[in-house]
């Protein structure tokens, strides 16, 4: 990839083009500052930029001949839903700009993710003469990024790859940072590698068309952000709760860059998941070991989250980090985003069996994300069986104690 | 790997074990300078060495301790031959030394290495509970490393990975540089990554249930490293030729270190593959479409490599950037190891249409490695169709006219 960026980078543009994407500087040059709603995730020579900006799929075909240069035949992966609702401009803009999009489509769903989805990709590929330098666009919500940047990373050992993210939760989480993956039957995102995108292009104004209750899971993960490393993040969402749930563009922007600046910075320290990139399972732990139990189909990832979050901080409380207020204050944010703090599946008995069958145990402790205020968490090996105890049964509703 | 490697690496020795492994210093250290017969491959975080040395099967446990320290369970991928023939001592040393062997076999041969095969092992991963900290030892040959390499890759996002080649071509290029794939039925290597080892420990004396074939195309290899970088490597195997097929240790040892050593360098200087790493496709690009059209039956990797190497030094010859003699000269060292240097099976019109679907093709165009000199190649990007035709006529005995 870098060798192709270090070229020439001019922009397909000449001027005399409809006017769609003219008004785009062609900011997508690793040499020049980030512009403006550019993040930079700074990985040496895997460095990329995430690029937020409302109408930009309409200019991915400029921003991706900027970035590699001999437009050419691009496999664009993604679903029927998704191409049915905004393919249109983006496969105009890969088209104006030389680009000759193959869109590959993947069934809609979790479903798809699996290896043998991949094989499915790969035979694709060689159908449509992918070669090592064919550039793979993974335009869809979290599960199109994950298998199609895992098919991306193990395609000829490697194809360029850059996210389009089409859910909330995708531009502000999965799409940053590399991983990718597919499920195994027996755990989610089992066979995976690293392998970064070349860019990520976010833009917000595809969300119009997703439902609100996806809206409010995406901004859990933004919260989750505000709570482990920002507390501006965190006030920006308590303060604008409303207006970011109808999507209004301003507090939207903000917030999504917020998250991914962290995200990127998180990530740039710890790209392979060694040690500080843990901060970012804060709420994951607890909210991985409900969606397993109820076999994915009760909650939303971010609404599991949610919940994870609010037994998280009640464990701090009971670990005496974190002051009583601020986890109530996380509580009423969460329950603003019309995001579930409790729940009836399971029973804390059952929860905590299987936390100690998630991956993250080390050593068969149950390491936990813990927050010490507002903005600043921590990961803590040794929280005590009590505290444990006492977060799981905050989120265990009356219903949940026979399950 | 990194965090593990920076702590402690004290031996699992402690004087009241058995002779066998006490002669064995502690060298497996990134902190000091490598020993004799370690070749460092520099590579920033992903550093490592490749141990060789004769009987070191018996010092593996030992070694991988020191490397990787906290002995648990360890997953060694093989197949049924390399089992019977050498598991004996690798597995006494890892018990000896705290590891707990979990032996996954995998069928013998090429045919297991594909995405099924892939997939059955992330099964038996999952069925002994690895988890993204467990050790996975490559104990076999290319077919063994590529595979497992794959799935040490992808499992859990990356396991460390060592590599303990069993078969001369292994030891001298499969097991260096990171590669790992598994096929496609319409492609060899197409699905795979780079996942370096955490070390490559190479013991000579297992070669010696190793068929005279396969050594012979071992040495193909060894003597293509010669021709591309090293004069004084391809003079040993000039000098050597049969003593190396019988696997004479002194010169055998120096020839595998001396080829490591190249393949270590160039790919220091180039691990993704992006340019010099090409020099290491000398005789592979024809090698390569040969062993296609022959669906791989016909000929050995490294038999294929020597008739590749032939046409290639025809090409170069033709070309004006190699003298006569040195192309004879490399003839000759090729027929004294007792490999081809022409074939019947495929006319030179198949070949040189099987070489514009080869993956090496760029922009259309067949670029070869071409030696200027015994110890210099380059790649040469505009090869005439005169040469070519020529070097394809070389190999192609009358037999092959009408195929």
């Amino acid at each position: 990839m870098n060798s192709r960026e270090a070229k020439s980078r001019e922009s397909c543009r000449d001027g005399t083009d409809g006017p769609s994407a003219d008004d785009v500087p062609r900011r997508n040059r690793t040499a020049t500052p980030p512009a403006k709603n550019e993040i930079p995730v700074r990985l040496g020579n895997r460095s990329y930029r995430v690029v937020l900006e409302p109408g930009l799929l309409s200019t991915v075909g400029d921003r991706l001949h900027a970035l590699l240069r001999n437009p050419g035949p691009v496999v664009v992966v993604t679903d029927r839903r998704v191409h049915e609702a905004h393919a249109g401009p983006l496969e105009a803009s890969l088209r104006r700009c030389g680009w000759e999009p193959r869109t590959l489509l993947v069934p809609p769903g979790e479903g798809a993710k699996t290896l043998a989805g991949a094989a499915r990709l790969y035979d694709a590929l060689v159908r449509v003469r992918a070669e090592r330098s064919t550039p793979l666009v993974a335009f869809g919500g979290g599960v199109i990024g994950d298998l199609a940047g895992f098919v991306a990373a193990t395609f000829q050992r490697g194809l360029p790859f850059v996210q389009v993210p089409t859910t909330l939760l995708a531009q502000v989480d999965a799409s940053v940072g590399g991983k990718v993956a597919v499920n195994h039957e027996r755990a989610k995102n089992l066979i995976g590698c690293f392998h970064q995108p070349a860019a990520v292009f976010i833009d917000p104004a595809v969300l119009s068309t997703l439902p609100r209750r996806d809206v409010a899971a995406g901004l859990a993960e933004v919260l989750k952000c505000g709570v482990i490393r920002s507390r501006p993040l965190f006030d920006l969402v308590e303060r604008d709760a409303v207006r970011l749930l109808a999507l209004d563009e301003a507090p939207l922007v903000k917030a999504i860059a917020a998250a991914v600046s962290i995200k990127a910075e998180i990530v740039a320290r710890d790209e392979r998941d060694l040690g500080e990139r843990a901060l970012l399972n804060y709420g994951h732990t607890i909210g991985h070991a409900l969606e397993a139990l109820t076999a994915y189909r009760s909650f939303r990832h971010g609404e599991a989250v949610a919940i994870g979050m609010a037994a998280a901080a009640r464990i701090a409380v009971e670990s005496g980090l974190l002051a009583e207020r601020d986890a109530a204050r996380q509580t009423a944010v969460l329950r603003s985003l019309g995001l579930p703090v409790h729940q009836s599946e399971c029973s804390p008995r059952r929860l905590r069996a299987a936390l100690f069958r998630d991956k993250k145990v080390a050593g068969g402790r149950v390491r936990f994300v813990l927050p010490r205020r507002i903005g600043d968490a921590v990961l803590v090996a040794d929280v005590t069986e009590r505290a444990v105890r006492a977060g799981l049964e905050s989120i265990c509703g009356p219903g949940s104690r026979a399950k």
